[in-house]
């Protein structure tokens, strides 16, 4: 049987000019991309933290070795997708920010950590502490215990008995090393605006600094205390030097989610969907682009914003207000549209509410420096 | 560099039963699928309809051949990606259900055109006709024109002047055959219910054939008349047998929305996602699960239904609540979880609802009949 996952031309052949990508696809502005890493990179180093660049938003190598200096090292990642990519790519100090009971994933993450210099799994319960304690390796887990600080997803509650109690399982079993707390404080994604960003995180470093106060207190090393959420790392408090690790991911692109919360300005997202237009309905005041869900995700639409989620790039005039599997209904806030404006074949950008979503929905990016498209990336998906 | 698109143990090793699968996963469920593949046909032969079963929901080669009963014939497609494939693996007369205007379809058209027996096109404007008059190929392009009787989304208007000027240029063109008329009759998608889907087919067929008879009075031949939507097509009204092509495609797997709609019953869903159980939270009454919106996607919710758009197999008191990339939220709709009933690690059934969207984020299918699983599907993805 011919191969299913085929490559066809627009593939092979690389555009030159962003003006001519097929579409719909998803284009990465390189230097906005770099300017995001050396933001960061600097903001970590000002405080003497280590960047643990977590690589769920982007999924591919190019993005980061740029994201990790060239160093390939010290990433977080998702799945074991990710991690067997990036293993499989010369990179070490992998942490698999997600750890379950199946046995595929055992299976998976012994090969791993076997293969690695340096590779981290996260628990947040007996159970998974369990289900480690029977895993078999040939060296220790390194294991981080992940914390609830108040996002209340996973992680142990920070003010439990069970934080002090599983880090000393994980400390005192010989086929483990408690490398210390990790924290994913997604509450920020709720707050607006570099203050309040500050405020959480400055809080959440202070409730964490606390919980490994209480391990030192039972002799319990704590090596590393690791706190993710592109928010709160875009606009640290200077608390959060005491930290040792940062782990932010959605920074590579950034996006109007974290416009919103002030993460980032408008210039700073490095991710849009490019979509042409291919019908003209006068009498329904729309145009008809090549963009469905497919292409952009739906992800934003349930907030309900009154203006929907995303914004066509020069033409905030402009409206998506429907979209099927692989077309979108484009109307004009007031007024009728000037359809002259936008003929046929002529190309729109749509900056996603959630790049996370968006970029998933892509087998390859068009990676362009102004208008020259410089590379195409293939990110890794499934799990 | 190492390749990106790896696949690791868990698909090279096929899993012999549901209950072992890798969560989250696409569960397929073939016996299912095969009674609405023959339901459909079943329909279409006694009506004396073909049926052009359009792949877009499931894009893998395995459900086209049952579909197209085993004839590898008479499909329509969504994507280039989509009609590369079923070329390669010999599939005919192909339909290309969407047609712009890039550069890189015209070229990939013109491949398919010279390779395949039938392969046709599809136009709604004058614009279409021109660029595809200026595609040179060895045969005359095949063209349905498409007719927007009331969706408003492509298509020309049905009672526009439009129609017969645009199939009259198309007719008249020695590089094109008019084959006929194509309409997707989305607005079936707004009715509830046997009676009303029957009524508004009968609405839309009455139109069409309306269309067809202006087109013969202008002497212009009229070969087929081709309908889709899955909710028309499951429950067709009788004048519908004065059609020549019936063109569903969610049929394959049917969904939440198809049952709301009342296209289908419940056990005739024949696509759910597993998830496991990662991990409890008593204080919060909240389950977490491995199904995040990267398994699932976020459509439907922006509905805003009361109780969720999704339902949770067997457990219809659990609500799916919220969704980060990798994890989901599940909570019980009154009273306590009893945590007992779902151990870590235990499997729940999402049925998904809209099967297009969930399908397309997953890299592969897993294909059961019972509870042993008799293949993976890999199905296509991209433009």
């Amino acid at each position: 049987m011919a191969p299913r996952q085929q490559r066809h031309n627009k593939e092979e052949e690389r555009p030159e000019k962003v003006s001519d990508v097929p579409t719909p696809c998803f284009l990465v502005d390189l230097d906005k991309l770099k300017n995001n890493a050396a933001a960061m990179q600097s903001r970590c180093d000002r405080l003497g933290v280590q960047l643990r660049s977590h690589t769920k938003t982007h999924k591919t190598v190019e993005a980061a070795v740029i994201l990790s200096g060239g160093r390939k090292k010290s990433i977080a990642v998702s799945t074991l997708a990710e991690a067997e990519m990036y293993a499989a790519n010369g990179f070490d100090d992998i942490l698999y920010a997600s750890y379950n009971k199946q046995q595929t994933s055992q299976v998976m993450c012994q090969k791993l950590n076997n293969a690695l210099g340096l590779f981290h799994v996260m628990l947040d319960s007996k159970d998974g502490y369990e289900a480690l304690a029977m895993a078999v390796s040939d060296k220790p887990w390194s294991v981080y215990l992940e914390i609830d600080v108040k996002y209340h997803r996973t992680g142990v509650s920070w003010d439990s008995d069970g934080v002090v109690a599983l880090a000393g399982l994980i400390a005192g079993n010989e086929a483990m090393t408690f490398r210390g707390l990790y924290c994913h404080n997604g509450d920020t994604y709720y707050d607006k605006g570099s203050d309040a960003l500050r405020a959480a995180g400055q809080e959440s470093t202070k409730v964490l600094i606390e919980v490994k106060n209480r391990l030192l207190q039972k002799n319990i090393p704590c090596e590393v205390v690791c706190m993710g959420s592109t928010p709160s790392c875009s606009h640290p408090d200077e608390s959060m030097s005491m930290l040792q690790e940062f782990s932010p991911g959605n920074y590579v692109f950034y996006d109007l989610m974290q416009k919103d919360i002030g993460s980032c300005q408008m210039t700073d997202i490095a991710g849009r969907v490019a979509t042409r237009v291919i019908g003209h309905k006068p009498e329904l005041n729309i145009l008809i682009i090549d963009c469905g869900f497919l292409a952009l995700s739906k992800d934003g639409m349930e907030n309900n914003l009154p203006d929907g989620p995303w914004i066509i790039q020069d033409n905030q005039n402009l409206r998506l207000v429907g979209m099927s599997q692989e077309l979108g209904k484009v109307t004009q806030e007031e007024g009728e549209i000037d359809f002259s404006k936008y003929p046929i074949g002529s190309m729109l950008f749509i900056y996603p509410y959630h790049a996370c979503a968006t970029a998933a929905m892509h087998p390859v990016y068009y990676v362009h420096s102004g208008d020259s498209i410089t590379a195409t990336w293939r990110p890794t998906r499934g799990w």
